[in-house]
């Protein structure tokens, strides 16, 4: 089990340097528990989709499976907190339009890997996994909050908010993932995105803060973009709830 | 260790049916993993506030804290399905509200073992725990979909909506705990109502089924009960959306 006990390689490999192997190994990792439940991945298989010998995985992963899961849950944990990255500039509902492009994109890349993280019960899930798993929320929540004109100083109504959309958005990854990926990514997205703007909305009809953070936002919204398609979708819907404003109601 | 080996209680106890006994013990469990991170909870513990033996509760329970976890697990998951229940008439949003009102004083009793729970991570977490968490999230989906005018007939679109909405409760409440229960439960428990409402709004916006619901939904809501409320402090927000409804935006 250790290398050194370990017979030579049966096959011939190129030479690598530390860390190019270490990465070869991640990304063969990876490949494995982005499509397969983490319990299912063995050692061995690594081994064989890096085109090495099992001994030398240990002698990179001393800590085996375990150790591999949770340098691959970092690495995937570090890509897709550069998907939430995006320019401050343009209508911030196209803005998080992109970057829920790119999130679906990863979503849809890692499914298997994706749902048994997040739905856990996994003998491979520990403290540590959980911490990287926090660490993506939060960096999520610090993105969607800068393009809400916020960021660390957001109040904690707003940040409530954003933190609960964002566990909206993974549970309807995982209800998308079930269901065969139905309906089709940028149909999740849009409603994704219509379902922010109005969880602000309600946010902002009882927090002064996120009322300003709404007003500052539907100053950069254009009618042809996704706030005016929700906007001019809404009408129809809240014409229905004019007895609601009845005085005498 | 074993119920054979172990001397005799020191101290002297009621004598108690099987059943009476098991309940006692799983009472003094769910007390222990209601308030502490289940990791921390030891056998003696439970035997100590069931003043009993600890082989008793090997007796009852051979399987260790595991078993006596999952055993506290099942029995809170029953009690909270009970909150769920509400006979269908009167305005929706008030159901949901009393629902809420139930929901957050479980959580409020059952504190540090709902958020050690739900964060996920612990050693006592298994594919049990987990799917008996996700009974718990069906069972509010389906009261929710019957109080929504829809129950098992529910289309995709609408049942993935109160599924997210779930799951933002889920998250608003391990929040509201982070935050010492802060802002009030009352509070909390509104904002959630107008989630609902609004994500709804938003869904109807462009899924047939979630409209004939909200239709009949608004149609049982007054002026001065939840939805009301929130329709009239939504006015001013979507008044600033107004350059989104030009045609020439």
């Amino acid at each position: 089990m250790t290398p050194a006990a370990a017979a030579p390689p049966a096959r011939a490999y190129r030479r690598l340097g530390v860390e190019e192997r270490r990465a070869q190994l991640l990304g063969a990792a990876l490949t494995l528990f982005a499509h397969r439940a983490p319990d299912e991945v063995s050692l061995d298989e690594v081994a064989t989709v890096a085109g090495v010998s099992r001994p030398l995985v240990y002698r990179y992963f001393p800590g085996g499976r375990q150790q591999l899961y949770e340098a691959a849950l970092r690495s995937a944990a570090e890509q897709l907190i550069l998907c939430f990255g995006e320019p401050p500039a343009g209508p911030p509902t196209e803005r998080v339009t992109r970057v829920l492009d790119r999130y679906l994109a990863f979503v849809d890349e890692h499914d298997t890997g994706f749902s048994a993280l997040l739905r856990g019960g996994s003998v491979v899930e520990t403290s540590r996994t959980s911490a990287i798993v926090d660490e993506v929320r939060r960096a999520a929540a610090e993105q969607i909050l800068l393009h809400l004109g916020s960021g660390e100083a957001a109040g904690p109504r707003l940040r409530m908010m954003v933190r609960t959309w964002i566990a909206a958005v993974e549970a309807a990854s995982l209800i998308w993932l079930d269901e065969g990926k139905q309906p089709a990514a940028a149909e999740l997205r849009d409603w994704l995105v219509d379902q922010l703007m109005v969880q602000l909305a309600a946010t902002a009809a009882t927090d002064r803060e996120t009322a300003s953070a709404m007003t500052a936002l539907l100053a950069q919204e254009t009618a042809g973009g996704p706030a005016g398609r929700l906007a001019q979708r809404l009408v129809p819907v809240l014409g229905e709830a004019a007895h609601l404003l009845a005085e005498d109601g």
